[in-house]
């Protein structure tokens, strides 16, 4: 056998146990909860801030592009909003147009982890911003755009983006560029990164130390956690063992499926060539074609004083606020927001196979999506737009969810999505328990997959949508006892 | 422990071992070898096929678009020569605009595999394109356009397609659309397949199952496996076990090496993850843009009676031919292609760090890409280009592999890029082994990876670009025994 002292023979194996085992701790002590509460109440209070709708016409700073219509900044940073032209032959709606917003730079969603006492523990800040419908929501360590962080805004520097900008010193657990609201942005990804520091660190105002189970008591919660958060924590390899090693006996049955689903030695309904085939296929069948196209351009979206909006009222408008934040990099400014017309919902349909907790995950086209298809929920939509649509058009499986039995309810809670943004956005985000089988050849796009599979694909690109992503994060964290079922802690 | 009979453990464990056993096998028998030239030389005849350069204007079917002056088909299929604007800035030339074939349409590179007694065989086809330098070479059982398969230019329908449309009853190897050459296409990327039956196939005319460790022994020589059969070999799962196992003991060195390269039990210079992190940090850092512009906007590019070049003769230039062929779907068809000013090095400088094989790669931007980077060969070029450059301006390691004592030479063999799109482009694809140690502050572009790292990529769309799969392929190609040197046995 030769010499292999010079290699790496695997990650770090006790990564997922160490993972694992602080998400499977019990739930977060009293104490915890308090001093956890207080130092969130005190940024609250430290970090208030006002919203002012202003008509986009005197946004200081911003402007309609003369020749397109567009959006835009006068810096030439940040983002527009200009016009997407999409074509679905074949499709539902075979073509239609619409505002998009345009947001080119990949940013860093960043969080810092450090092991105290055997927990990992997240360095997360409570930050405002003002799509946020509460104020002060818990974020990464570091979130930050690359306008933020070359400072285009003038801004004070972004703290702690060293550990994320120069890894070499450092552990770097995940690193991955991730899309968002493929109905809302165009082609827009992010860089998720967790990196795991071992030397001391200053805890500066507003950011706080948060034990793996207290982060995940707290997404049991409504419009705690933001979305950026959620999403960097959905990117935490939660696999790659046998974690069944680490239940206790006597578990109950739902959350003892849940932790085989991540290990990677339980199975798995397909195996995961036939879930990568399956989604190159409907890559290759996509014929979606989404062209941006000038604002101007866009048919059917009216332009009144209160912002742009559909002329049925429908998906989403566009709006101008006027931000007066005391607690942030800069006090006053001034941005368009893209406001949804109603809440919407992710929902995870999951079912035990052989003991193993299996999600039905859908292979879903939007047309801001950088490659054409991502694994999105079982279902995800504007429930409202559903209200009058006759049976026969009503999505797959959004009445299952809608008029599930409250035992079958396995996670519910309410989030918000980008408050940077989104204008107070919501999704209620549900796990539903079933136990039917479906024909593949009746639902082409939707498949059985394991927590271990879906977190094999997040360590790539474009395979799981941000919906999906929140909802792997709210698996996660039913690894923990008490708290697994909604409502059973209210804060 | 639960019943998980109806679950799936893992992929089949036996296909690595079939494969690298198919590989490992000694060279071809010499009545092999003689019954693959006669049918070589047969398909050759019957095939015969006149390729005439023609002026652009002259072309059937095609024109300039009278706004754009983009050249396209009159059916709309195809492809279209178009414009490109490239911002890097920052870069050696911050801007520039060339000619780009877009070809949006997805397309199938397939081959189908069937074990005869106990070896892998290959249904590979001989296929005359336009674009060879020498007629026919072996393709993919199915090499097929969209347009191609739906039929569009009302051609004969596509042999063995049902096999990679409908996969349900037989076994899917490899599923994965992957990029080609990102300084000629724009975004281009097709599915590559390859699927294994079990059934009884009928051998048509032009098609042969070539046992794998012939077909790897026929990529040790010059043009005779085009570049879609390369690329799909590329993703054959060369990995996956400890294939070390399967080496007679007393093996040569380098070949050991190789082998162990191969088994994701062997480790590797960075764990996967690094490589990971260090792939999303070149792209969130890659400030390339591309926009598809007018072909009429180009500057330097020059429209004379034999078509489309810059201004210098570098690069390459846009021509037509009108092609007359004996026995393709269609006998006689116009087109544009594009020509390359000179012949390509692809090289891997490898290495074997603590007894496992490791190869360069460079993480390298190219405008047409469809995510800003890909792992490309060590060194990729025109060498022409750098004839008069001077040794600052050399590029990095291409004097390495240009001065490279003989002996240092593990591979050396001149292959044809996409005969369908590019005239007479060839690549000389070497692998030249290193001892030197580099510093990765100082090649911050270029990592050591196993080849079980670049197999574990190849699962996923958009990390190892087209040349690199060549040399990939080439790489395992050397699995076999006597023929691993260059020019060891000579045609």
């Amino acid at each position: 056998m030769t010499d292999v002292s010079g290699l790496v023979r695997t990650s770090d194996v006790t990564l997922p146990i160490r993972i694992a085992g602080a998400a499977l701790a019990a739930s977060p002590r009293l104490e915890q909860i308090a001093e956890f509460d207080k130092w969130f109440a005190d940024s609250a209070a430290r970090n208030l801030t006002t919203v002012t709708p202003v008509p986009l016409e005197e946004l200081a700073g911003w402007s309609f592009d003369e020749r397109t219509g567009n959006l835009a900044h006068e810096s030439g940073k940040f983002f527009t909003v200009e016009g997407l032209d999409v074509r679905q032959p074949g499709g539902r709606v075979p073509h239609w147009t619409q505002p998009i917003i345009n947001q080119p730079e990949i940013g860093i969603l960043g969080i810092l982890v450090k092991d105290f006492g055997g927990v990992l523990h997240c360095l997360m800040q409570a930050k405002v911003e003002p799509g946020n419908c509460n104020g002060v929501q818990i974020s990464p360590t570091v979130q930050a755009t690359r306008s933020n962080y070359t400072r285009v805004h003038r801004g004070k520097p972004v703290p702690y983006l060293a550990y994320f900008t120069d890894t070499a010193r450092h552990r770097v657990i995940a690193d991955v560029l991730q899309s968002e609201q493929g109905s809302w942005f165009y082609q827009k990804r992010n860089r998720n990164m967790i990196v795991e520091v071992r030397e001391d660190v200053e805890v500066l105002e507003d950011f706080a130390w948060v034990p793996l189970n207290l982060v995940h008591w707290l997404l049991s919660h409504e419009n705690v956690v933001n979305m950026d958060a959620r999403t960097v924590l959905s990117c935490l390899p939660f696999s790659g063992m046998d974690l069944v090693g680490l239940l206790p006996s006597g578990d109950d049955d739902f959350r003892a499926s849940l932790v085989r689903s991540c290990s990677e030695l339980s199975g798995s309904r397909h195996g995961t060539d036939t879930i990568l085939s399956w989604i190159t296929e409907a890559r290759a069948r996509a014929d979606t074609s989404a062209s941006r196209i000038p604002l101007r351009d866009v048919r059917r979206w009216v332009r009144s004083p209160t912002g742009i909006a559909h002329e049925t009222g429908l998906y989403f408008g566009i709006m101008g606020v006027d931000v007066h934040a005391s607690g942030r990099e800069v006090a006053r400014w001034s941005q368009p927001m893209l406001r949804p017309s109603g809440d919407s919902l992710a929902a995870f349909l999951v079912r035990r196979i052989d003991g193993v907790l299996h999600v039905l995950a859908n292979a879903r086209v939007e047309p801001g999506y950088f490659d054409a298809v991502e694994l999105a929920p079982t279902v995800q939509c504007t429930v409202g737009n559903y209200a009058d649509v006759p049976p026969a058009d009503r999505l797959p499986f959004l009445d299952e969810v809608l008029t599930a039995d409250p035992s079958r309810i396995r996670f519910d809670a309410t989030h918000s999505e980008e408050g940077g943004r989104f204008y107070h956005a919501r999704t209620r985000y549900v796990v539903v328990e079933t136990d039917a089988e479906l024909a593949p050849r009746e639902y082409p796009d939707h498949r059985w997959l394991t927590l271990n599979q879906l977190v094999g694909l997040l360590r790539h690109s474009h395979y799981v949508n941000v919906q999906a992503r929140s909802l792997v994060a709210c698996l996660h964290s039913m690894f923990g006892r008490e708290w697994q079922r909604p409502n059973v802690i209210v804060r």
